[in-house]
């Protein structure tokens, strides 16, 4: 098992306790000097927030453990591509190597919809995609298939409405 | 005085608290059925995180008020353009309408680097721009006038280094 690959299987362990929880299941750990300093998981359902991504939680964990925004010594993986609000906390926290699992087609902004760092921003750091991509698919497919065997919710206008696939 | 600037005035002022808490002077508010129900002002350097943007803080807040993640019927009003990261946080939270008061050249992901909005997301705000454009350039200016005459403090890779302009 390479590095990159030993890391990822924390993200993933991070996915997995999502999905147990109701999550879409996307896990990140960030590390620093060879040494995982913060995880963080999906939990936009429970947290009831826009903000709560897995790479969010990480990169909020890791400015305290370090004591400053900057995680210019970090490496972040996470499990599915970040999305333009993940991708830009990256460039915000000048997190110099970002790797990740599998492609996110409807939101991906690392090259999947569009490559943030393709853009003349104040930093680029080095991305690595596809790693233990279809151990990331696989947990995304077994959880969406179980939400749509689930009996739909009914909502009106005045609630928040269910979770969206 | 037109409706987005009485609420542009309201994201000014805590742009001025930032500025009066050594921080750039970045304020927000989040409007929901005509009042504002959550504002933020960038705290980057206090609170020690590549998080602590004014919209992050203000949406965290509106999520926690409405009791969910979607602030579909919200409309967002920021003294400079929203960075990626904050646009892809109005992009998670579908709010629907965003208006801004000064451009912003270096890192504006609302058409001044790039346009968030143009790629095949699954939400597009309507987003106005301009509104009390040259209170929030006067504030940004003042502050970094001020940040100019400061004796430069020393830092080494060890910590974290000093604030950038």
């Amino acid at each position: 098992m390479t590095r990159d690959e030993q890391f990822m299987r924390l993200a993933l362990a991070e996915a997995q306790k999502a999905a147990e929880n109701g999550e879409v299941p996307v896990g990140c750990v960030i590390v620093y000097k060879d040494q995982v300093i913060a995880a963080g998981r999906n939990r936009r359902e429970k947290g009831k927030s826009a903000l709560a991504h897995a790479e969010i939680a990480a990169i909020r964990r890791a400015c305290r453990v370090l004591g400053g925004w900057r995680l210019w010594e970090c490496e972040l993986y996470v499990t599915l591509e970040p999305c333009p609000m993940c991708a830009g906390a990256i460039l915000n926290a000048r997190i110099p190597r970002v790797v990740y699992g599998a492609a996110d087609e409807k939101a991906g902004a690392m090259g999947s919809v569009f490559d943030l760092f393709s853009f003349p921003l104040n930093h680029k750091p080095e991305v690595v995609s596809g790693v233990c991509a279809g151990e990331s698919r696989a947990l995304l497919q077994a959880f969406f298939e179980k939400l749509r065997q689930r009996p739909k919710k009914k909502w009106n206008k005045n609630t928040q409405p269910p979770e969206q696939t």
